[in-house]
């Protein structure tokens, strides 16, 4: 059941920074994909800080193009490729396997609630079967909050069976630890990431692989150094400390409050840009977010150095 | 705030035959729409009921050509042209007006959840000023028990105020007939299309201007009838036939049990298939849905005359 070439550590689903007209600004998302790397965190690219579902099919495939094309490693990309359609998540990911990506993060069909398991297992098992690629390695988006469609610990069972190695993991962004426990004690071996740097060090230790975290964005090195410490004794401290940031964030809305740090901190308004539906934070909120981030000064020195900086 | 060229009557999201590839069935799907033209029941295709969210971009356009290509009015189509992405919302919707069809059902962007409506108004309003051609007729698409995302009437009203005439109407399907009867109180003289026959006659007193209804796949001609004789003293009893029916086909998931009841009484199996996410009615389900449907003879004239199938 272990995946070969099973992905682990640190991956950030990398906001995508556009221009006025809202088309996806290419090379400024390359420079930040490229810092979060040297930050030895991994390209989680078109997931849902991403504002991945509001790009097209063909956007996405161009980005990934040009990130490959720009020379960035396709082993640490680990790109969204679900869509609501079959097809279309078919076209995707057929195409990110080309490219030689170390894996892919798949939502299950969203628009449809209260789907059975096996119009749930036929679909992830139709993109398998039509892709075709042994190469292909799955990791199951688990995100009900968002997506409202669950991926249930019989269903991954069921796919384990019959895809045993394609099927490579989760990521788990239930925000509920017992359901991430489940899986860690249902699969062993397997890889499971949490949705969060919150509960990195309990996943570590009940074997997990690593996380994927929004605020990794941000915050990579100091979640890298967590990850990569979590048999240390000073884990628990290390622990608390990215928390601390974690739990500041999710005070604001999450992706917007990720693109004003951003923004602040790379010296660039044009990163608070976000595509519809979404929208940037207001002015109060974000005077807020700048104000209580000063004290996190420590999580920063990677931002602020890219930009050459100072706050 | 009225609509030039409104649409009205009932209208069918008329439902997606698959070949055993899960590739639409487009000169199947043609024939389909064609009969319901010849029931007076005009063409949503491309709605929840048809599985539009399973399908792609181009596997829409391309039907909607192919459609069009063979001769059926697209003055009495109202096709969804929505997706998360607002580059693929722009690019179908027009693609569909450039065809000339007398509107399009519009979605929410689906994928986030609690939005705002300032959100929302950008989204809408991109789609509309992309398009950027005054044959765009709208018609809001309100289904939060599927899209889990409202379309509340703050929004409606900052809408029609900043596109009067291009927002057209709205279907309104979150089965809550307080919430239809807000719209037409407080939009006299606008498109409001309730999301089933249940409550076409209030809707029509009301001055509301059809129904867009999943059973209008089975029961066009007696739906239709109900809609033109609204003002009629036998209206009620009318009314009181199509919600037997109606109510009867919610007892089953509403997908299936319509292709069910289309394969059966079109005499072809075919129809029975869903693409994924979604699955056909099981062996007992099937069963309990054909034995229930036999005291709704009545109903079913017009598919068993196309088909020539008596049962």
């Amino acid at each position: 059941m272990t995946g070969r070439n099973q992905m682990g550590g640190v991956l950030s689903p990398v906001i995508t920074p556009f221009k006025a007209d809202y088309s996806p600004d290419i090379s400024k998302w390359i420079a930040q994909c490229r810092w979060l790397l040297s930050q030895n965190v991994g390209l989680a690219v078109f997931g849902t800080n991403s504002e991945a579902n509001s790009l097209s099919v063909e956007e996405r495939m161009d980005m990934l193009d040009a990130l490959v094309g720009a020379g960035l490693d396709p082993a640490r990309m680990m790109p969204g490729t679900a869509s609501c359609a079959l097809t279309d998540s078919v076209r995707a990911t057929a195409h990110a396997v080309k490219l030689g990506v170390g894996g892919v993060l798949m939502l299950p069909p969203f628009y449809y609630k209260g789907v059975t398991d096996e119009g749930l297992f036929r679909c992830f098992a139709e993109v398998i079967e039509r892709v075709g690629d042994d190469r292909l390695r799955i990791y199951l988006y688990h995100i009900p909050p968002v997506s409202q469609v669950p991926i249930p610990l019989g269903l991954i069972e069921r796919l384990l069976k019959a895809y045993p190695g394609i099927v490579a993991g989760v990521k788990d962004s239930s925000g509920d630890w017992s359901n991430t426990k489940a899986m860690l004690e249902a699969f062993p071996g397997w890889g499971v990431f949490s949705g969060n740097e919150l509960v990195l060090l309990k996943n570590m230790r009940g074997g997990g692989v690593g996380c994927i975290s929004a605020t990794a964005n941000i915050n990579p090195a100091a979640i890298h150094r967590l990850y990569d410490q979590w048999e240390s004794p000073e884990a628990e401290r290390m622990q608390g400390e990215v928390n601390a940031l974690r739990e500041f964030m999710q005070g604001f809305p999450m992706i917007p409050a990720l693109k004003s740090t951003v923004a602040h901190y790379g010296g660039d308004p044009e990163w608070n840009r976000l595509r519809p539906p979404l929208v940037e934070l207001s002015g109060e909120e974000q005077k807020s977010l700048l104000e209580g981030l000063r004290r996190f000064d420590f999580a920063m020195p990677g931002l602020a150095a890219k930009a050459g900086a100072a706050d």
